[in-house]
């Protein structure tokens, strides 16, 4: 008994570049082999959709928390939709739902979520390739913004910071 | 594939008599049998923990939609935690979430998510031996307010509204 | 200096009656001529566009709270629009940006507003002949739950209410 | 008739230098001199209180949108308290709420801000020395992220800008 621990991928969605895509379906998959939630923003693009198969194609259990008030426009690959009818305001509940997040990609919805994140004392794994995004992020949080450049050493930082919570 | 139904218990918290906990254990319990997904404000008071406790004796997978940031106070019976931040701005969440709402129980948190989950468009079963809330909730909305006096009475009104998505 | 007493008025939109209208325009201009902001949920029909006008028919000052992220739809006597992209969930900010909420008339979403005030621990001024909305509300509240049958009692209560802060 | 402009002022609070209180201060007053109201987190430390403090001084119109869910901790320069009892997804409201959005100095909840006002396709004006938030921003959005280096830059910003409105 007891929660599950639930680890965020959030990403852009039209926005998304097929290596973001390539990186979310195996965050995704890592995420369901290690026992844990996935958490999204749940729509059915980019890297929300590509996360979510990922981790149904290891078994995993995937919750989509969306922005409309339906299920309009849901990953198939979501177990368990949440709208919040909110909007990007349901950005703040992404974060404040994962127990560590991981932004792969970037476009104004996932800095949002770095950065709410980041707000709320938790720590973030920042797996993008773009020296502006690591330099902006470290410069806000450095102890907390944790930059990585592949899904390995995104799923090593998972582990290392919910193996302090057990 | 494709995300599971979701079936929200919405009661008091302290306020909650021991009819109504009595009654949200054995409504959990039907709609884990049922394998349908428990939605509840996840808090471990009234009928939120014993809706909560009822699904996982049966075997069933419940979310708690928290109002608080973290899940400080949630039920030890709620599998995945989703804290929100909102306070009771969350209980839209709560209704949006659920394909068909119970009520079980009053108080001013319930009656804002009957009203909440009518304002949306959405049937709720309100399971409540009070004259004042069953006329006041019938006036409100004669088609989607629908008074039923015992659990199987509410599960077999869920059923049938679940029915006509499948 | 230090923020101005705000008093909410919530009712229906398109399912407002016209005496519904009338209080709330009568309303409006009470809380203008108390010197009082008036908050409502700001769109362009019913008891919402009825109180606005009243409001500043007295050279009031008038905030609406949109459910909408744009100012779509918003009563022209809004002075001050605050589009929040929230649906529904945005009445719980409705009562908690309301020192005093007054209900006129009743639908699903003045219902909601009600609970909330009252889930918020604050009193709630019911305008509404109808016996049902009465006893309810009533006794979900019977401290918090204030029923009157004029505009003229509305006002007196509110000033009773908010001398106590001052 | 018809709602007010409204700009909003977006900054650090107890990290905010005392370059950034300053600037807050002129641009609060120059909100003020325009005739627009001014919109801000409200919270009586840092650049909020600054600004709210610079647009009284002018004989501006301040509202205030809340995290907390009541009127605890806002400025004494805010006219209008919003309190939201939404935590940091409050930050989507702010900027909603504005029609323009400057961003006075940096931290978490400011990057959130910008990104949030860069997601709602709306402009922001970024006043702000460190390069490494100019590259980040100017990167997520070339159109819509305009950097300046000095209050009299971002008002004229802003006035080119509202001047399309009208």
């Amino acid at each position: 008994m007891g929660s599950k621990i639930a680890i965020g991928i959030m990403g852009p969605g039209l926005g998304a570049t097929k290596l973001d895509c390539d990186r979310a379906y195996r965050l995704g998959a890592e995420i369901a082999r290690h026992g844990w939630v996935l958490i999204s923003g749940g729509r059915n693009v980019g890297v929300m959709d590509a996360a979510n198969r990922g981790a149904k194609s290891a078994g995993g259990l995937t919750v989509g928390i969306l922005p409309t008030d339906d299920r309009w426009g849901v990953s198939e690959a979501v177990d368990i939709a949440i709208p919040t009818g909110m909007g990007s305001a349901r950005n703040n509940i992404n974060v404040l739902a994962s127990d560590v997040t991981i932004a792969c990609g970037m476009g104004p919805g996932t800095a949002s979520e770095i950065a709410l994140a980041l707000k709320a004392n938790k720590k973030v794994i920042i797996l993008n390739d773009r020296p502006e995004s690591q330099q902006f992020f470290q410069s806000l949080s450095p102890q907390r913004a944790i930059v990585v450049d592949s899904v390995e050493a995104a799923i090593a930082q998972v582990r290392a910071i919910v193996d302090r919570f057990e």
